[in-house]
């Protein structure tokens, strides 16, 4: 076996599988984990690939078993733990060596890890699929010199997904922290596409009757169609999925609390700063917060009754077009942001390249990103909204969003992503909006001033005078 | 006149109003800006109250100025300029003298200052109401020490608004940076109560074809029910005032573009941070930053067509009690949040007295706000929404919140802080919600595992077997 030139720190469950997906793939790597039992028994479960791995005992030991100049993977919890190897490795390595942050850092991190004046090389790539994408091809989105992308773009396009073309989906996203923060709003836009799939299921269950194979089996319908999607394909698996203990479906004994891990936060956050509305994921961040308010939730129920009401006059297909609409808003309001980003960063994001990452290997796969990339392609720094094809399918799916969001608000079925995003969009396509209303205001209690429609030069009502 | 035991540095429009505040109320007052013309100009526009006022041409001649103990208020941009007054004062103040932040420091550099180990005591204070409120009476909200409130308070209650029953509206919110933690929730609400009314305008003036002076003294009728508060009543003065240079109502030459100066972004990043969620703020931010992109809502226009249209089944009452639900919700998230905050920061935040502070003075003032103090008074951790006052305000306003959300969904009117207010209440008061949709996609790709409802210790789907 030959000498390897990549090595993998952090043997946990991504790091195990993301190995094993290098060696498979023909690459040998050194691995090192901080517990020497983890090393030696990953490497003992590899069965035809170990004679790829070259299991190590110490952090100096990895250095020695890789020849220069060296790629070191690190795959361990985001923060403070991320520092601590930079920091250790930094007495061991070059300048020509790189060190590669595969994990799901904070791209702000990343960038300041990238400015530290680093004795190495440092990259940060986002890498999305859970274990199942790390083992047998995830989505790659990675950001560092351009130079340090070529060196690696071998490993990382050969154990990427690929796209149903062929192309694999791992590419560069520009500079230091570009790549995990494409991750993040990643991130964002999955919690999005879940909390519209849930607004969409509520529907089902409390306004139309609906029981969950029934519901399961819808999902599976509009899977094959414009919706098809890992995300909508599960959702029809996990609504038709039996509870061995009850009897009953999975979906009704399962506790309406969702976790989350932070990262929806960091994206609204960043949306923030940025000034670029998501309103489709802030719903969906502000839901799972909700969500976990158990016990206030039901004393809001006991105050004013049940919630949701039954609907008439509204059909899943009313739904699927709803969740279509709402599908593109989302993604309009997340390319946007990167757009965004890109400007405040100095970054050159190339949006149909993400568009092309994300069509295989991460969790938001669908077929829609085929369409997006070719549209995002036609003219990246337009809102994607008004790209021809999917302004054609707004203006088919738009009625009955606006039909659902209705009903939901009439009937108490809360849909805050649907909602949210379709007053955005109301807002985003009206040429004469409401702000006059506010700058009136602004000026008539701090003289904050405004600006005329006919460009006259008086920024002050009568108030002002005297 | 006696020797000045307080001094003010910063003689800007809102430093110049404090100081003849505090000079009008029978403070001697010493002053310093950092130029000298100011100053002078200050003290000889001062009138009556000169007498009262000792200018002084440097830092040095401004603290020689005061006898000790000293208390200076700094009225500098919030940001750099207090650190560069912090760390001059350090050389010329003793440990006993005092330094009140009266800008409008984002909370976490207040902290950040107070923790420093500084040579002299050091509060923050928010100071709402502009420059007329900081001349005859502004809300106060003090952070600090309860010794140095103890020490300021006869100065602060002086100078503030008073409420109807005559309560000085300054009052003592928490350590350090409680004070102006609790003026970016004011803000953050100051926001989302102009959009709220901003949208209810924008139904009267495009879904129901009225005039701005027909809303106006619609607006002013509101102002003497329930929404009777600062707001609603400009609102009713913006609209029916006319413009000079078209002899048409002022409020349609107005650009539809609204400033901001990050106060709201703040607050919903805060809220994030505190996964406590406030959506009509968040509506209110996204609608600002959406306002001011003037030309791509043109674009959107162009592709979509005109988006508003009539409504009819709709009236002025309707809207009135929509604003009425939408408020009601809007506090209720507010309130929450800085609860969420007193427990994060360690805060002994008193909601009762917060409401208080802000019934006269600041932006936000408001008839509303004593019944809030007196539903906070008789529970303080309980959501708003479901104190009884509240709770019977809402079963009545709520239909027609309903009936506004459907409306503008249905016809184009964007209303995004009332929609999304509706699907979090919807979402707090429904005890069975949806997320056990979430749980069961995060366990089939991720196996992050999900509780149920029987309470047995089944954390995972089929699919986790094998």
């Amino acid at each position: 076996m030959t000498t390897p030139q990549i090595g993998l720190i952090g043997l946990g469950t991504m790091g195990a599988a993301l190995a094993l997906n290098i060696a498979e793939k023909g690459f040998p790597i050194a691995v090192w984990n901080r517990t020497a039992q983890v090393t030696q028994d990953f490497h003992a479960a590899a069965g035809d690939l170990a004679g790829r791995i070259t299991p190590t005992a110490t952090l100096a030991d990895l250095v020695a078993a890789i020849s220069p100049p060296r790629s070191i993977i690190l795959m361990v919890p985001a923060g403070p733990a991320v520092d601590e190897q930079v920091a250790a490795l930094s007495a061991l390595l070059g300048p020509d060596d790189l060190v590669i942050d595969a994990g799901n850092a904070n791209f702000h991190d990343t960038n300041r890890r990238n400015a530290a004046g680093l004795p190495f090389r440092f990259m940060g790539i986002g890498v999305s699929g859970g274990e199942e994408g790390a083992r047998h091809g995830p989505a790659i989105m990675a950001g560092g010199a351009s130079a340090d992308w070529a060196r690696m773009a071998p490993v990382l396009q050969a154990i990427a997904a690929r796209a149903e073309d062929g192309t694999p989906c791992a590419d560069h996203m520009g500079p230091a922290g570009a790549g995990h923060f494409v991750k993040s709003v990643h991130n964002g836009i999955e919690y999005a596409d879940m909390q519209m799939i849930a607004e969409v299921y509520g529907v089902m269950r409390d306004g139309l009757g609906m029981d969950a194979p029934a519901i399961g089996t819808t999902f599976a319908r509009w899977n094959e169609g414009t919706l098809r999607s890992y995300l909508v394909e599960i959702s029809g698996i996990v609504a038709q999925a039996k509870d061995a203990a009850s009897g009953g479906p999975l979906l009704d004994v399962i506790l309406d609390a969702a976790g989350q891990k932070g990262t929806g936060r960091w994206t609204v956050i960043e949306a923030q700063n940025l000034a670029a509305p998501i309103p489709v994921i802030e719903a969906a961040v502000m839901a799972r917060n909700v969500s976990s308010r158990v016990a206030e939730r039901a004393a809001g129920e006991a105050v004013f009754g049940p919630g949701p009401e039954p609907v008439t006059g509204l059909s899943t297909g009313d739904l699927e077009q709803a969740l279509i609409a709402g599908k593109i808003l989302c993604y309009a309001q997340g390319f946007a942001m990167m757009s965004a980003a890109g400007g405040e960063f100095g970054w050159a994001l190339d949006m149909p390249a993400i568009a092309r990452v994300w069509r295989a290997g991460c969790i938001i796969r669908s077929a829609m990103l085929n369409d997006m990339a070719e549209a995002l392609a036609e003219d990246p720094g337009r809102n994607l909204m008004l790209a021809p094809f999917f302004a054609d399918h707004l203006r088919l799916s738009l009625p009955a969003l606006r039909k659902v969001v209705a009903a939901g608000a009439l009937h108490g079925l809360s849909c805050p992503a649907l909602a949210f995003g379709l007053a955005w969009f109301d807002a985003m396509r009206t040429a004469r909006g409401t702000a006059n209303m506010i700058q009136a205001q602004r000026d008539f209690f701090g003289l904050h001033g405004f600006k005329r429609l006919d460009g006259l030069d008086l920024p002050h009502g009568p108030w002002a005078k005297g």
